[in-house]
């Protein structure tokens, strides 16, 4: 008999009406003959109002009391869906993370799962029953509670459909699938019927929420098939997977945008001295994401180097400048604020060499000027400046022809 | 080094503000040289919000689900009480049911302690840290989380003490201690400073709150000490133990009072026959509570049995009776409500037989009818009309002098 894993997030649960929902959904499932392990996450803001709590008591309490405050989200959750699921006359049972046998390491709030001995879980399964899990969560050696951190749940998700061999592991969220672009943007943006594991990746790495990278990659090292699906309405979703259908025009299946982006460009007087891994090891050292790294060195000029940092970590990345200035030996450093990063994702384009000169042609026709590009196999960033970015999308989204992706 | 055990009830952390005041009469502890456990309650109403939330989902969710949503209300007070301990510059652990090694029974929503095995608790304390427990719940022997019913938490909190070999239990309340009757009715009542555990159980069980019975009946197994205390002002509270210290003028050491009682006549037109039993038997057998029995078998009359009961199982009891009538064998059945049973308790009336003879002089100075009598060793009851309750228990707070017990 097949099993499905049945994720729903925190707003397909957010109150009893969600809850009845996604029982409804399961029971579809169920009648269809799979066995079905559901995992959830904490209703609706239930995290976010357990934390405000723990601020006022402590505003720096222990990632472990954290974690035992957060814990009880799920909990309920699992419960009340066990609950829901049994009023309609199917055998359900909630299971904590320690109860499914997540076991993870020692490591609070970002703990990383090490093992999943699902017998309990399985031996509801094979009773008929649907067995629903606490996401987000697991137990140490020691019998320590831990979260997983962000995109706990759906990675919670994706290791007990490994571990009870599932064909495949569905992720219930408040959109329709993955789209070629944010729809809320762009009117006539395409669902994807299917994605890559990697073109996925690189669409959630840069930003398209969805789906949290940690889960796409742990799937994808253990070729298990996601479907991130709407929990709110009928439809399919977009399955993801290794292998996609591709035709030949689909070479961009993904336009992705992200703000709130600042270059930093540092010049020096000298030739390079190696000073460039210092800078970046003093930037990892204050946890600041570095993104696009472009280095120029020329004859007859002065070295630079440039690099891109989300905005949140302007004033941490001009204070390590700052401090480290001496030892760096650096001449001047400049920045630029009001920047926006937008690329095209597709595994085709590894094969097509002229996609990013496509992508350049269509900017520039636009008018659009572009201060720093990345490229990848499957993947072209530029960044452009904020006022521009919307209708540098647009642009993209026109000369792909992502709108006849169906 | 000594270790007590504190247990904080609902009201005692309903909030912020309470979770605070209750890590600092923890601190206190701990700065007198106490190693501390506490055990703790759900937040105020949370368990009764979690129910509500419950039934609307399902009416008749099962009892293991309902055990996993009711739990996580004491998880969330552990943990956060931990925290605010923390914020005071000690170290302090939460620890669910399971952790802190509290087994139980299977049987969920009334589970019963078997084992605690405290080895975690225990080695907290050792590293001077505070270990803060979840009451009210544990875990069986295949993992299953349970709790453990009415007067749950006060049960944890003795299972506990009785673990870690505490020098004794102090139950955190929201009254000032054990009184000699309820002092927002007698304005003169008196707090005691001590009372035996069979006093206490009297008390109890005739309903004046405080503790449960069934943590007193555990206390005194162990000979573990309890202190009735309050959370929300300074104050000793009263202690209760085997041996308490007695003066010959405090035979009595408490007058305790219920609304809400039903007297039921049963009368037979031939003589007893063996049907008594079976009409105890058919009440038990619909969870009917009898509590005073009274027959009578006197040369020449019918005979007769009175019984009563609490209010909330009148319709029951009456389609018991009805339902079973020819098996029973009576010819008539009677009742009377808006009746109050009134009982004095104290260890002192075994060696003091006179002391029923005042009772009931008193109230018959005072134009009281007494309905029905009962007598144990420690305790006389009499069912009055609840019009004469509030005077009844007034006359006899004053005949024994009550109001002098300091």
């Amino acid at each position: 008999m097949e099993r499905i894993v049945m994720k729903f997030g925190g707003t397909s649960v957010a109150n009893e009406e969600r809850i009845e929902r996604a029982a409804s959904l399961i029971l579809k499932e169920v009648e269809q003959g799979k066995q079905v392990a559901v995992v959830v996450s904490a209703m609706g803001k239930t995290t976010d109002q357990l934390l405000a709590l723990a601020g006022e008591i402590h505003p720096n309490a222990t990632s472990r009391e954290l974690d035992m405050l957060l814990t009880t989200g799920e909990q309920v959750t699992a419960s009340l869906l066990a609950m829901a699921i049994t009023a309609k006359g199917i055998e359900a049972r909630s299971f904590t993370g320690w109860q499914a046998g997540i076991q993870t390491d020692s490591i609070h709030s970002k703990a990383r799962i090490e093992e999943v001995k699902a017998g309990k879980v399985i031996a509801t399964l094979n009773k008929g029953g649907v067995a629903v899990i606490t996401g987000f969560q697991g137990v140490d050696g020691t019998g320590e509670i831990t979260t997983l951190g962000r995109g706990g749940s759906d990675t919670s998700a994706v290791a007990v459909a490994i571990a009870i061999e599932a064909a495949r592991c569905d992720i219930y969220t408040d959109v329709e699938g993955v789209f070629t672009t944010d729809p809320r943007m762009i009117k006539n943006a395409s669902k994807l019927i299917e994605i890559s594991y990697d073109e996925m990746l690189e669409l959630a790495n840069l930003g398209a929420g969805v789906l949290h990278p940690r889960a796409i990659e742990f799937a994808k090292n253990h070729q298990m098939p996601l479907r991130v699906r709407p929990a709110h309405i009928e439809g399919m979703g977009t399955v993801i997977k290794e292998e996609v259908e591709m035709e030949s025009n689909l070479i961009v299946r993904g336009v992705a945008f992200e703000e709130d982006i600042v270059r930093i460009t540092i010049m020096y007087d000298t030739p390079y001295n190696g000073s460039l891994a210092n800078i970046f090891t003093a930037l990892a050292g204050e946890q600041v994401n570095v993104d696009i790294i472009v280095q120029t060195i020329m004859e007859g000029e002065q070295p630079s180097v440039s690099f891109s940092i989300k905005n949140e970590d302007f004033a941490k990345t001009m204070n390590v400048l700052e401090v480290n200035k001496a030892e760096l030996g650096y001449k001047r450093a400049d920045f630029e604020v009001g920047l926006a990063k937008v690329s095209i994702v597709g595994s085709g384009m590894v094969s097509n060499p002229g996609v990013a000169a496509n992508m350049f042609d269509a900017l520039r026709l636009a008018s659009i000027p572009i201060k720093m590009v990345s490229t990848s196999e499957i993947k072209v960033s530029v960044v452009i400046p904020t006022t521009h970015m919307e209708e540098a999308v647009a642009v993209l989204h026109n000369t792909f022809a992502l709108e006849q992706i169906s």
